[in-house]
């Protein structure tokens, strides 16, 4: 076997589990869209048998073999970004890590988190933290076990942090968030004290559900989103999905009085499905070199969208009059101003989803402490709605009612996903800073929004970072696509100068 | 291993493939309401993958161990009819037919359809019988080579109806055809001559296709389609799909100024779907013993409710006014005779899917003329066109202006599909057959449909049918629903009343 002929295995099986991949990836989209729920057991059995397979053809020691034979290829020595070096790099990474979990402890988690799920939804309903804690009690040390497993130089978390953001450290993490914390809160004290306030009732003007949905789309296009190779549908969660390099798919939901919803989770699943559309063609797809960078990266395309351009001036200046024609009297008495006041809104809340760009992650900073203290072994399980409820007085100056709007809020941990809040405070900081880079690279964004033109920051974005797949690591394409390393100054610039001038601070 | 080991092995195995089988039968579905088209490569890629994991597990010489292991089960020797004889007969069958077929015949099939299907979607635009011929070709010595290798006793054509309608023979056909032929033309003539007829132009008036929508679905649930356990979609062509115990799918299709066509076709698969959904429930899902029996069989169901019941007078003496009510307006000047007459019209025509009651089977008699002389070597493909022509002139006095809709019409030959057509004339005089039988066991079910009530002629074909699965192969089936074989004389009694009423002869 010479190293081509391993090399061109490896892709070869590694587009065969693609292709199982969204195989499951459809019977997912079509769970949340179109089945009828009396199928959800059986459903369930197909996408276990999909996942196993997947999970034994990429495990296999067979591609191990063809990756030790392939990493001697020569034309690794010459540029470790080539489409080959970067395929190599990230299967290495996945298979090694793949196979440093026991199989008895992949088992026991899959169990263990299956029920945890069923406790998690019984227990939110009925507001019983208790029923909930013997799960997290076993979760919680499995996770330990499996940080153990994947090794690590610092902090455990760290081992974790790997699965959502590869090369993300707890110690990137202390650094950025403090002094994140620090101005996020004093920017909530000023916004609370401000005596200047938008009109909320604005958000729930009623607004036919058909023509919500034509708005969406008339939005989503607008950006980029290429309906023909993707659509648009109505499921519970709002979601992205790419199952195949022509089809990519979001959905969103539909409330008559609540179109601001509808609107801004369209622009962000846009968001979401136009870095899937742009990643690099058909010959890769499959592979690493065509497959987005991590979640926090993903997460900067949707909130870029959602927030840097659709909660902006400019986005409405253009948007605002097409709003009033399409729900004809509906806004006749409101001004752009006032609209864009509501639309951005900011106030301390209890539900991360539902909350604003200020104060959104400081629900995340809160996360994180909570998570490395649990996994570090300084907190308890029984003792997180004490810590959470501290927190949340702390930066918020509220107490939560019940456990259902605070600790048991979110569904991450009875998935064993410790490690995953962070990456929504990584995709707003990356995104602020891929929006500065580019205004700075081209100029006069806002102009064009004004007047409807979205191409030359899809285009910028597309260049910069969906068409370089994972040829660099989430860090790398940031200095790589801005000129310097992550940091939450531009975030912090933005968020000042906006909500400063509408709150007056 | 003890055969009852080998058993359980056998069922745990067919239950995967058909878990994997639903999964390709999601993405089919998917491809054809909502896949954006641009990704139809990909599909097929999945598609070819999963096809590909069925035949490797279900032909795996290990399934032939647990078979023959299996078979020395002592229950067999008690109840050929228990659930184990009967999965353990269906799944030798099966297997052993699977393996006749050498891989190299496999593969070269596979391949020369896929090119026959692009070539005859582009004769049939083009209008262009020449471009087709020489797939046409290739795949007709392929097929003959197929039923050598399947074997047959009398006639090779008998080899290939084994595909579709297990146990039916060219000479039960040759005996069911040629007189049902005569009673048909004769009817057709005294049709064609009959000085009353339907007013059509009933059938073009616009209904609005919301309105559509929603009587379809009143339809399908009315004659028992269960909407918890299904769903009803629009797509290009009308079909039926069971992806799983719980997940029946019906589609059709909607223009303003054609209800008939989407009425009459949600009735059409909400019978095949109403099959599926009462077959036995999920502990046999995914065996014989929970499968439909035939596609003859399943044409039964489909057509019993389009027809026997869809169109009859009592039927629409409960639903015309509701249609009334649906459409204000569109229908106030028309009787409940004009309505019942228009959409009963009986008319030669040259494409078989859009013919009525009685001409629907000649279509089918004819093909069935020429494939078996195609099969058997007594016509040359190049002949086709002649040969068809020459029937259609026979049969209906016509001249087909074209080969689009003449012998070109129809998808199956470029699939390499000989034998299935003869499926869809046996369905309907099955489904006369039942509705007879049904008709004499229960009494006066017209009375019940004057009132909406169609229960008891789904629990009847439930508990006689439905239920049995594969219980009994199609001909003992009717023998034991129905107290005899197969005959024409019901479908041609029901005809015969039917349309001499109509057109007065």
């Amino acid at each position: 076997m010479t190293p081509e002929q391993a090399y061109s295995d490896l892709v070869r099986r590694m587009k065969e589990i693609a292709v199982l991949g969204n195989t499951a990836g459809v019977l997912g989209w079509d769970q949340e869209v179109n089945m009828p729920a009396a199928n959800a057991p059986y459903r369930g059995e197909q996408l276990s048998l999909l996942a196993g397979m997947c999970h034994q053809k990429f495990t296999d020691p067979q591609v191990g073999e063809w990756l030790t034979k392939a990493e001697s290829f020569k034309v690794l020595m010459g540029d470790p970004l080539s489409d080959t070096a970067v395929n190599l790099r990230e299967w290495r990474h996945s298979y090694d890590r793949s196979r440093k979990l026991p199989q008895r402890l992949v088992e026991e988690m899959a169990s263990v988190t299956a029920n945890a799920q069923v406790a998690w939804v019984e227990a939110r309903r009925d507001n019983k933290f208790s029923h909930f804690l013997p799960w997290l009690e076993k979760i919680i040390p499995l996770t330990q076990e499996q940080a153990k497993c994947y090794g690590y130089l610092d902090h455990s978390y760290d081992a974790l942090l790997e699965d959502y953001e590869p090369g993300l450290t707890t110690a990137k993490l202390n650094e950025l968030f403090p002094p994140l914390k620090k101005s996020l809160s004093d920017m909530v004290a000023k916004i609370t004290a401000s005596k200047h306030q938008p009109d909320l009732s604005i958000l729930q003007r009623p607004c036919d559900v058909g023509g919500q949905i034509a708005f969406c789309r008339k939005l989503a296009q607008a950006i980029g989103f290429d309906f023909d190779k993707g659509r648009i549908d109505v499921s519970a969660h709002p979601f992205t999905t790419g199952l195949g390099p022509n089809d990519t798919r979001i959905t969103t939901r539909f409330e008559e009085t609540n179109f601001e919803n509808a609107f801004f989770s369209t622009l962000h699943e846009s968001g979401h499905g136009i870095y899937d559309q742009n990643l690099p063609g058909n010959g890769h797809y499959g592979t690493p070199r065509a497959s987005a960078v991590s979640l926090g990266i993903h997460e900067s395309q949707s909130r870029l969208w959602e927030n840097l351009v659709g909660r902006s001036l400019a986005f409405w200046k253009f948007f605002f009059p097409e709003l009033k024609k399409s729900f004809p009297g509906v806004f006749d008495d409101v001004s752009l101003e006032a609209f864009y006041f509501a639309i951005n809104h900011s106030a301390p809340s209890f539900i991360r989803t539902e909350s604003d760009e200020v104060t959104y992650n400081l629900h995340v900073c809160l996360r994180f402490d909570i998570e490395t203290a649990l996994i570090g072994g300084s907190l308890k399980a029984s003792e997180i709605p004490t810590a959470w409820n501290a927190a949340v007085k702390q930066y918020f100056g509220l107490v939560p009612p019940t456990d259902t709007v605070g600790c048991l809020q979110d569904v991450h941990w009875s998935h064993g996903s410790f490690g995953y809040f962070p990456t929504y405070t990584l995709g707003n900081l990356y995104s602020a800073q891929f929006f500065a880079a580019a205004n700075k690279d081209l100029g006069g964004l806002e102009a064009g929004f004004e007047k409807g033109d979205f191409k030359p920051l899809k285009n910028w974005l597309t260049e910069k970072i969906h068409s370089q797949g994972q040829r660099y690591r989430a860090n790398d394409l940031v200095k790589v696509a801005t000129g310097s390393p992550l940091t939450s100054q531009p975030f912090l610039d933005y968020l000042g100068k906006k909500f400063g001038a509408l709150y007056g601070f």
